[in-house]
């Protein structure tokens, strides 16, 4: 098997040395030419150009993008489909919002080919050694026969479902990305509550304790526990809550179906809030903390 | 190393079996006498009254409640102090707001008893193989000589914190409860925009996908996919999201200490707005499915 890797930043290197591991050739693609030199250090075949990329894959192609969502992505699937041939297939594995990831599934269809939107979780860490995958698209069979045995090794156990017709798989993580904004959110806010109260916590004992046995036990009670382990009162830190898309992409989709999703709402609009009062923000200050734990996310420094 | 375990309802008898398993005796009374018989043909004691309850315990007698929070939990501290004697140890294992601990703590110091606030943690399965425990008091001297021997063996591995001073073992609890209030209802949203959208997902595989090596991985996201396994669109339930108090409380605090919480607000609104539309609420559904999970809190059919 050889996949073709287009976009060799933070999370596309990291699952082309996933694939790499697992017996899967890579030829690896970025504008930067240093990322590529990491790929080609990692064992990845070096290509310069789109148009180089596509010469050295094989029989029925797969060109895998991990590039920032809207201009870069779109103007890559339109020149890929001038490159690539009939039967070939494009996996979108980047967060496009699930409409571009229908529009783009037409564009490429129309041109022969078999378009994939995958929406990617788990984080840097997931990327390098066992990701959780969300894979949208028309055709289930194709998918059986050339993704489903790349996506079961490089995935965690069970950590891949496909989830049917094309722009499912980017709708699937832009509603875990809303969950995920709603459990941080919670998060931070319960810890600004300690912070503030009258007693004298220990922030990394108490994440660690709740990691052991209550119910709020999860990965991202872990990430804050590291935090706290590193910087017991996130003094480091600036509370800035960025936002990448995926949560304001959920709200626009709850109101237009008009499905009522107010926690995932005040956590976005307290991410903005955050942009503004980022000195004060405790919350923030945690949120921006589990961001970088799991994704490398660019903290700002106090 | 004996206890005296006033309360054996759900948690109160799961924790005494556990107690049981690790060698600790436990000496029981409950009103409800079909609750002491299941207490005694564990292995307990019976005791047929308070009295006779603390005449059973030895030396230094520790008395340890898991009874409903308010009236109860207050009459039965008040009458201990007067059948306990110097020296001897009350455990409030129950979910008693901290004020009211704070107030516990200064009638039980003044009858010249020690007095600890047990927040648990973990539902019913944690009660009963290892559960989650944060403790205060004002002698640490005294929880490291009675009590940690007892809850080291009857905790989930590093699933007890003492945290400090009278109050601050239901202070942390009452935030564990908060936090888990904004993850339920985020997670439910998720999947109530899930259940509206255009594509036809599998909520159990979704649950189950997230649970192998998505950002989202948690707990309360197993107890969502046993739920789902079990029902898959919830139409056996109403989605009544019943309260009990610990996110009420949390709010009131971050009112009186004017810290934002937006999100554990919301949620708690939300489980009230739920009360008054049950049939349609499928964020609801989602979070009295967790509840149930956790707690074996009731759940309405529909």
């Amino acid at each position: 098997m050889r996949v073709g890797m287009i976009g060799l930043g933070k999370m596309g290197l990291n699952l082309t040395k996933n694939m790499l591991d697992n017996g899967i050739e890579v030829v690896g693609f970025d504008l930067t030419t240093e990322n590529v030199k990491a790929a080609e250090e990692a064992g990845a075949i070096a290509a310069t150009s789109l148009e180089d990329l596509v010469s050295k894959l094989g029989d029925t192609k797969i060109a895998w993008l991990l590039l920032p969502a809207g201009k870069p992505t779109d103007a890559t699937i339109e020149q890929l489909t001038t490159l690539l041939g009939k039967g070939d297939l494009v996996v979108d594995g980047g967060n496009s919002n699930f409409k571009d990831s229908m529009r783009h599934n037409e564009i490429v269809t129309a041109a022969g080919m078999y378009f994939f939107d995958c929406g990617t979780s788990g984080g840097q860490s997931g990327a390098r050694n066992g990701g959780n995958f969300m894979i949208g698209g028309d055709d289930a069979d194709i998918f059986a026969k050339y993704l489903d045995p790349i996506f079961k090794p490089i995935s965690e156990e069970d950590g891949y479902l496909y989830t049917g017709k094309a722009g499912s798989g980017h709708y699937l993580k832009m509603v875990h990305n809303g969950i995920e904004y709603g459990m941080m959110q919670a998060i931070g806010e319960g810890f600004d509550v300690l912070e503030n109260s009258q007693y004298d916590y220990d922030n990394e004992a108490v994440a660690k304790l709740w990691n052991h046995g209550s119910v709020v036990r999860s990965w991202l009670m872990e990430l804050t526990e590291a935090a706290f382990a590193n910087d017991p009162h996130l003094d480091e830190l600036l509370g800035r809550m960025h936002s990448s898309g995926e949560g304001q992409w959920t709200l626009q989709e709850a109101l237009e179906m008009q499905v009522p999703t107010p926690v995932i709402a005040m956590s976005l609009m307290m991410r903005y809030d955050s942009m503004r009062n980022p000195e004060t923000n405790f919350t923030g200050k945690v949120v921006a903390a589990m961001r970088a734990g799991f994704g490398g996310h660019a903290v700002d420094k106090a």
